[in-house]
């Protein structure tokens, strides 16, 4: 029997592009001999489609573009996800479903039983768990099919009080095939296999992995679908970062057969940077923009993000905008300049102190001769976005982002000044981390000047300023913040570990009192376990560490 | 017996506070006799305390609290709502529990078994259901304990396939306790009542209702806690919108007595009017501000807006900005004038032209001569944005947005320019209930000028722009926008209602369209059974009815 499995990145709510791509998918593999194809969790309607599955019109459609999808497959049979109304009349309406598709017809459904219901998954919102345990039949094979979840019970402190595959191994599998939606972060690769790896070893069973590829917004699907012997050994894995498409010999996979194929774990600075670009590309390319805009302020954060838009874009469609104050040191346009010009990216500056200045006059008579404060500093920042909103909206680009997530963490940025932007690069990636990746940028050649990477950070709001003079340097700063967000380690714990109190209370402190801030910030590409957005969910009114 | 209920405000986190209020009532039930104090869900940590909860640090803090108040507990017993670890090693880490304090100790902890996950709710990201049903005995009493939802699946289509009710009424309990976290809508207090009131009568028992009163953030809890006996007769409600305490005699509860008391069955415009004063005046409170700004366009939302500011704060800390542009009308002016001094507000004029034609001049040269256009009229939104901020900066004023929820959902607004403020006061009210709101306000005597209610309206970002220029007429818009949100209908069953075709399918891919825009507003006080905000989840890049 020949398998094939198809890694396709999807349109959410797309249905005709979806639907195209996977009948597409269906006669390659059928002309190519194979017996059955497998898409993902929830292929139909894209991952993840939110609560646009409480409209029965959007399951409705996902119905009947399954059935006709269903007409493709005469002979051969495929398997995808799909959401489908709960036939019965109590529980949640919908189950997510691994639809069985052979002879022209829907002919069987799987329900998904684990619903991951934390971090940036809200299954359980949606679906009614499965409680009816079966192998599927075909061509004298017993498929233990499941969906992602459904194989991630297998820790120490397991989170559900059931296990599929327990229930149907009395049932003599002959191998397990799960169809998959697991987002990227810079673990993942990691613990997604050995997770499988315990699995195939436990039930003694081969394995077909079929993950989603592609950006849906936030969230980063790396593909990296694969196969494993009964062993936990990789027979083959699927490319990451892009659509793939492998057809696999079961025979060879029985007998524990390597397929020669691409490897996937990589650097972490490799992946994340392999992640954003994708995440940018596919956000333009499904909202149907090409071009971004962004301010580029001669610090390192625009910098990194400017170069991965290019590479994302294209460099000709990215357009920097320069936009010095009275604060603005020389070298910080010369470094901008010449950051456009290796990347031969359109730039222009234009000069803030117009506005700036009109904005002190008109303000003057109700400020009460109050000093220069905070309120100047942001009004800088706030100017930069009204001029970089105002081309946008002129000439159709979007404006990304550049904050990093050290900044965004403890609240070092001005709300509708620099936190503007339509998708956020760099919001999950602290500030540590970014000069990590700007030198894994320049390693064939310079494209971001030594000059952005060496010199002190500064916002460059007031004469002489530095980052390091209202924050901790980012060595600390960085490692109490992954602490405490990752970690999700409380003050005590992260005193223990040898930082000093004042300061970690310090950090906790903005941190939390900073939430209202990044309740209003653009979606943020995230690549670690726990980013900012919908996978951390905290209380804007409240007092707890603040 | 005597059994008091505390209808009490929490502050989320703020547990030296919460403690305090609570132990102050178990004093003042003890010295006023009463057997058993009973307080709401999650009382001791506020609701809801989201992501705080997987921090281990928080839980212990809640676990601590409580044993301090059980030292209260001596001659009094009290029942509060908290999180506590799982001590199975299977299943989420925490149960939301009811614990029973008596004789200075924690006795035992009854857990929740519904665990809400739709809309606002996310309690299955934390909690595990229980699965243990028991009765508490108490004074020769049986009581069927339980916590909010555990009661609401009682529904034609339950959504849970257990009733713990079902399970503990073999145990003959003799009355039922149930506490709750269930924040208002302009429906929820006729459904709440229904639902109780099935419960009475299926299980034939009498009912003791303690609910959360007080906003916290977003969400406003009405309180409107109750008894009922076991016909389904209420024998008292408690006060709406803010704290209350009572004591009740169970003889007089079992008996059927009626004891005389408030009713909280009002007009839905009272209701809402009066939730949206309880969450500016507890947003202010809880972030310890004291004072508001906001910009009054002459217009109807920025004018219900201030004088619901006004009620909430006081008028005196209500500071009215009026931002007049080249293309504002001398009536808006005057108006927005006659609205501040109706209500003794502070209000400036700040003209914006200075800083418009700075940017004018300094955008020229990079507009390469295209037409005034949207870009313009947003910049103007943007000047007053930037401008209502500083002050809010160099003050301390919190900014109040002024966006209603027919804008909001169709995108009729400007990123970082209207769309700015730190609380959306009306983004849950439609401009048809604006309207009505300012009628109300205006029960007694004139606060909003009578030509802001009737003139038509207008953003005035162009000369002679009125909103019917790019939006259909509100009544109409308003219908359907209730239909798709409120009641997640889709295209067809919208225009089988009599809706034109080609006016739904406009509208539902403006709604779509904008979910980016939405997606960076501040919070928005909810008033209805869908809000935009963490109850509406809906992916930015997407195609479905767009």
């Amino acid at each position: 029997m020949k398998i094939a499995l198809a890694q396709l990145n999807y349109h959410i709510g797309n249905f005709s592009k979806n639907k195209r791509k996977i009948i597409q998918k269906i006669q390659h593999a059928e002309k190519a001999g194979a017996d059955l194809v497998v898409f993902a969790e929830l292929a139909i309607s894209g991952y993840p489609p939110r609560d646009f599955l409480e409209f029965d019109d959007f399951i409705k459609k996902c119905n009947s573009a399954i059935e006709e999808i269903a007409g493709h497959c005469t002979t051969i049979a495929a398997i995808i996800g799909t959401p489908v109304f709960n036939p019965n009349s109590k529980g949640k309406p919908l189950y997510n479903t691994a639809a069985f598709l052979s002879d022209g017809k829907v002919q069987k459904h799987f329900y998904k039983t684990l619903l991951p219901n934390y971090d940036i998954f809200d299954e359980y919102r949606y679906f009614e768990p499965n409680r009816i345990y079966e192998v599927l039949s075909f061509k004298g094979f017993n498929i233990a099919l499941n969906i992602c979840e459904d194989l991630w019970n297998v820790q120490e402190n397991p989170l559900y009080t059931v296990n599929p595959m327990d229930e149907v191994i009395g049932q003599n599998p002959d191998f397990i095939i799960n169809i998959a939606a697991s987002p990227f972060n810079y673990h993942q690769i990691d613990i997604r296999t050995e997770v499988l790896r315990k699995n195939a070893k436990k039930y003694n069973l081969p394995l077909f992995y079929v993950n989603h590829v592609g950006a849906q917004t936030e969230l980063l699907f790396d593909g990296g679908s694969l196969v494993m012997d009964r062993k936990g050994k990789i027979l083959n894995e699927m490319a990451c970062f892009e659509e793939d498409f492998q057809i696999y010999d079961l025979d060879n996979v029985i007998k524990g057969k390597v397929i020669r194929g691409v490897t996937n774990h990589r650097p972490v600075i490799a992946m994340i940077h392999d992640a954003l670009v994708m995440g940018i590309r596919n956000y333009f390319e499904k909202l149907g923009f090409s071009k971004a805009i962004l301010g580029l302020s001669g610090g390192i954060d625009s910098a990194v993000t400017a170069a991965l838009a290019a590479e994302a874009l294209g460099n000709n469609n990215v357009y920097n905008v320069l936009l010095p104050s009275r604060f603005s040191s020389s070298h910080s346009v010369d470094d901008a300049i010449r950051l456009s010009e290796n990347l031969n990216m359109p730039y222009d500056i234009i000069e803030i102190e117009k506005p700036f200045s009109a904005f002190e006059k008109t303000l003057k008579p109700f400020f009460k001769n109050l000093p220069f404060d905070v309120t100047e500093e942001n009004l800088q920042a706030r100017i930069r976005g009204v001029i970089l909103m105002a081309l946008s909206n002129k000439f159709g680009y979007i404006l990304l982002n550049t904050s990093n997530k050290s900044e965004a963490a403890v609240g070092y940025g001005t709300l509708y000044g620099d936190m503007n932007g339509g998708l956020s690069v760099l919001g999950d990636v602290y500030k540590t981390r970014v000069f990590e990746l700007a030198r894994y940028i320049n390693r064939h050649s310079e494209a971001i000047p030594e000059n952005i990477i060496t010199k002190p950070p500064s916002a460059e709001l007031r004469p002489g300023q530095k980052d390091t003079d209202s924050l901790p340097d980012y060595e600390s700063l960085d490692e109490i913040l992954y602490q405490y967000i990752e970690k999700r380690q409380g003050p005590k714990e992260i005193i223990e570990m040898g930082f000093d109190e004042k300061l970690v209370r310090r950090i906790l402190k903005m941190v939390n009192t900073n939430e209202y801030k990044r309740y209003q910030t653009p979606p943020i590409l995230r690549v670690s376990s726990k980013a900012f957005g919908m996978g951390r969910r905290m209380p804007i009114v409240a007092r707890y560490l603040s």
